[in-house]
This record gives C-alpha cells, structure tokens and sequence, in this order.
C-alpha cells in the first residue's frame, strides 16, 4: 500500500497548476477542494483526476485562466458563467455568493453554467455548513444513466449533496450520485468476475441484469430506486443546467473521455442561513435531538451502531488529519506518476508507515 | 366498480369540512388539495383521508378553526405555526407566501411547525408551477422506516416534491416518499400472499426480507435505494422540522393512528422565480429541449414510450377531468359512506357507466 503525506499532495497538486498557468489563488481553491474530498476518502472524486483536469487544458477543454463572471443576480440569487474555467473555482465563488445572498435574504440560490466536472458536489455544501449555514450542492454530468423504459444512457446521474452544521465543526452530510450504484462499484465486480444485484444495471434490451461483464457499453446504470431517482435527476438538471443556461444533458460532454471539448456541465447552490430563523445554539440542540434518536434506535443484529450521514466520512477526514498522510488506490497512484512525468514536478510516495 | 362524479366529490367533501366548523375558505382549500390529489390518481392521499381528518377534528388532534400564522420573516423566508390546523390550509399559505417571497427576491424557503399530514407533497409544488415558478415541498412524518443498521423503524419515510412549470398547464413533476415503496404496496402483496422485492423490507433482525407477512410490525420498510434514501430523509427532517421548531422524529404522532394526538408534523417549501433568471419563452424552449431528448432515448424491448416525471400523473388528471368523474377504491368508497353516517349528509356513488 502506497501512502502519500497530505502537504507533500497539497503542494504538488499546486505546483502542477501553477506550471499550467492557474493563479495562485484558484490553484490553492482547486488543491483545497480535492484533498479535502480525498481525506473523506472520496478518492475517485478528488486529486485522483487532477491528471486528467491538467490534460483537459493541454486539450483546450479547459480554460486554466478563465474567470468566472456573474452574469445576472437579484437580492436572493445569481447566475454565473463559468466560462470554462476549473470547476471548483466556479463552484466555490458560486457557493460563497449563495451564502453571501442567504445571509443578506435568509436563502439564496446560485447557477452556473459552461462549466467543467467540479469533482465531489459535498465539498461546496460543506463550504456552506463550515459557514454555519445549510448548503445544498448539485450538477448535471454527461448522460451515463438509464431512464425508465430505455435501453441505453439516457440521463446524467446527477450528483446531489446538503450538509448541515454542527458546532464541533463535523457536519450531517449526505454527498451522491442518483444511480443506483457508482459505475467504479460494476467495474470492481466485472474485474472480481461477480454478479451484482439486478438494481444495479439494465441491459441492451433495458431488462435489469446481474451481469456485469458488458459494462460499460452493454449494460447501463439505473437510476436509485427506479422513477424516484430518475425524477430527482430530472430536478437537478432543471436546477443546474435548465435554469442556468448550461448544457442540458447530450450538451453535455463527458469531461475526461472527450479532453478536448469543453464539459458544458452546470451546478446549482442553495445556501439558508439558519440562524435567520432561530439561534444557532437552538438549531445546534435540535440536531443533538435529532442525532440522539437515530444514535438510539434498536440496531439491526451483529451492527455495532447506527451513523448519521456524513459521520463516516468525517472519521476518514479526522484519521488522515491526524496521520498527515492518505493511503493511495492504484488509479491516483498512476495518476500521480503521470502528473509528475507529464510537468517535471517530483512527488514522494511512500510505503505505508508500520 | 364504484365512481363518484368529481362535483359531487367537491361539494360531499366541502360540507363535511363546513360541518364540523371550518371555514368556507379553508374548506375550499382542504377539497381543492384532496379532489386534485385524487384526480392525479394519488387516491392514498385524497379525499380518503377526508373521513380520518374529520374524526381527528373530534377527537381533538386536529383543530377545524386554527389559523395558520406567520411568527417570523425576512425578505426570501417565514416561519408560520400551523396551530394544529388542517394540514392542506397550512401549506397552501406557506407555499403561497414562499412564492411571494420568491417573487420579491428570487428564491423564497417557508417553513411551518405545528402541522398535520398535509397529504401529497406534489399538490404544493404543483402549486407554485401554476404559478409559473418553480417548487419544491416536503414535510416530515412519524417514524414509519428503518434506516441502515436499525431493526424497527426510526425515521418517517419523508414526502419529497417537485414541480416545474410548462405553458401548457402540465407541469413536469415527481411527487414520493423516501421508502424504496409506500406501505400500501406490501400491505397489498400480503393480501395476496405474494413475495417482495429484498430491497422493500427488513425484518426484526434487520435482515432484507422477501416475506410481506408480518408487516406491519414484524417488518419494516426500507429507506430507497439504502443510505442515500436515509440521507435524503434527513435532510427533509431538518429542513421541515429542525430548521421550523416543529417535532422531531418520534415527537411527530401518527396523524390517523393516534387521532386524539396533535400530528405536529412539520414541512418546507421553496419556490424558485424562473422568470428573473431567464424569460418565461427561453426556459419553456429549454424545457422542451430536455423532454424531446428524453422521449427520444432509445427504448426498452416492449416498452412503448418513455416518460417524463408527471406524465402519467397529468394523463390520469386530464382523463378525471373529461369523464367529470374518478373511480373508488373500496377504501375510499368505504370512508365516504363512514363520513356521511357521521355527518348526516348524503353522498351519491354510482356504478362506473359503460
């Protein structure tokens, strides 16, 4: 098992974009957000992909200069064009207008559009929550779900995110995609050679199937729970691409198998500024209540405990705050390797310590 | 087959509420919520219930002349205490106010604590779309489902709705609960004494079951598509009742179980004004974009069409209003006769015409 240090992943991931021309300051906003997803151990979604985000601005894909410009804006929302810049640099000016606007009005919705993959959307609603504010976070992605009653992708599995804070600065947070199942979990199955539950995929002809060794291609993801997910799906790209005058679904290009196209993609944020409408030590009591309840209630056999949303992650959070280091899956160790021979920047990956 | 003619639905249901000391105005709005639920073919939470809310007005968990009020606002939020009045009068005054609120600023979030069971959520997100905005409802219930790693249920299945507005008066639109299915449908594979999907119940070990048998009671309904359901559920929780002061899980009674109980239910509505962020033309055209592709998505062996959220609801809608009249199910047909032995008012049921 390779290992790499936190601040050793801080500063190439920095330096990388730098050699690329971003700002100083959009660097350190892009760096924050991907290490932050990875010490939540949301691999897949955090600097794992920065190889392929620098490729997509060698392609054209993405602009590492563009500045995101509000376009239009009222007392409680605003739009922004993203103008093809990094996805967290729209992401995070987005969401810290949303809170600039909630704490002005009480709630506030921010859209962008021409965007690019903003890797894992609990980030941004965290950025709320660390704010002492509710935040919800959404995109729409390239079509790579079915839709009931088609036999094919139809719809992107639009990830969804809201955190709500806590004093101990550990939010409740809840960060997924609406398939049913993340396309990496069919992929692990087919490499294991493995069946996997008939929720999961459709086949060519749209039958569920429990094989997963057409996938991707000959087999597609479902939406979670049937209609339910296909509906909220459909919400999010109403809210994120529809309404922002982003792409809408096809418009939307898949950001690292097409690197010379721009993503296309939009999000939506809404910030609530819940101490509008009681004292945050009030709020802070009822989530305690709300937390105790699902803490207490009688536990399946052989579960040790019940977690609220998010508590697992922040415990991978704190253990890698407290290692300094995270353990690295193959993949972002290639991709590291990649990234260092592609810009010339050394990075030191380590066995895992005893 | 039994039908009710939908005037004689409104004006039945309209004397009942007058009957027992409601408002003509509140009335009204009760039959509209209830008569439109029905005629979207949502006939579990329509008028069926009609009969239950009167005996909870009776039994004094319900209060007939309670007016809803505002306790706090700002420029795009309220909060309004439902003094234990109907549900459906509660909502529609917040959802009416948070399109105001939208109107003035954008977007508008109104909470309300102190409710009742509200019915379907879609009805108040279909509310704002007629409005031509956008809208998004929900409301808390009594622990009805388990949550991952419970064995009993530990949290309300929590009714999520959305709505988005078209010129044509049909909104797209989705309208569930958070279980993975309502509680109705295991009921009725146990009447046939047929087996369920593994993804609908746990049974008091906390295991996945197959056997409906022992619901309710010894098997317990799943959150949708597992902890995502259950983090959805808990945003709902505190969205509708953390942030409103409203009771918190267990604090929330059965609404027809407990008939002497307050229900103190607590729900969230926000609107969206589409038309400050784009002209009314340019989304409807957007819209039209996203439902053209996804009517066009290649389609599953035998499947005829695809559908967009609402769709099939808006059918039933538009077949109810030519006929003038819905058909029964037994239960419904049941309340009705229970509620007109308790009023003294007749009500008119006739066999399906051919």
């Amino acid at each position: 098992m390779k290992t790499i240090k936190i601040e050793e992943l801080k500063e190439f991931s920095k330096k990388a974009l730098l050699w690329k021309g971003v700002s100083p300051e959009d660097a350190e906003t892009t760096v924050n957000a991907l290490v932050t997803t990875d010490m939540f151990g949301v691999l897949s979604h955090g600097t794992k992909n920065l190889y392929q985000y620098i490729l997509k601005m060698e392609k054209g894909g993405l602009d590492p200069q563009a500045v995101p410009e509000v376009e239009a804006e009222g007392p409680a929302w605003a739009l922004i064009n993203g103008n093809a810049a990094i996805g967290m640099v729209s992401a995070c000016k987005a969401m810290d207008l949303a809170i600039e606007k909630a704490k002005a009005c009480g709630i506030g919705y921010v859209g962008v559009k021409n965007s690019c993959h903003f890797g894992a959307a609990g980030y941004y609603a965290n950025r709320a929550a660390k704010a002492g504010l509710m935040g919800i976070s959404m995109s729409n992605a390239d079509p790579n779900m079915s839709i009931p009653n088609s036999c094919a992708v139809a719809l992107g599995n639009n990830p969804f995110s809201f955190a709500a804070p806590l004093k101990n600065g550990k939010s409740v947070f809840l960060d997924i995609a609406l398939s049913n199942v993340a396309a990496l979990k069919v992929v692990m199955a087919k490499e294991k050679g493995i069946s996997v539950p008939d929720s999961w995929l459709i086949d060519s002809e749209g039958k569920p199937t429990t094989d997963p060794s057409d996938f991707p291609g000959g087999s597609f993801l479902q939406p979670m729970a049937a209609h339910k997910g296909y509906g909220l799906a459909i919400m999010v790209e109403i809210l994120a691409s529809v309404l922002t005058g982003s792409g809408i679904m096809s418009d939307v290009t898949s950001w690292n198998l097409d690197l010379p196209a721009k993503n296309n993609a939009g999000h939506a944020f809404i910030a609530i500024d819940i101490t509008k409408m009681m004292p945050a030590e009030l709020f802070e009591k009822r989530m305690m209540r709300m937390i105790t309840e699902l803490k207490n209630a009688p536990k399946a056999k052989d579960a040790e405990r019940i977690l609220v949303p998010g508590e697992m992650e922040w415990e991978k959070y704190e253990l890698a705050e407290k290692r300094g280091y995270i353990e690295l899956t193959d993949a972002m160790a290639e991709n590291m390797e990649k990234l260092s021979a592609l810009t010339g920047i050394p990075v030191t990956v380590q066995d895992k310590p005893e």
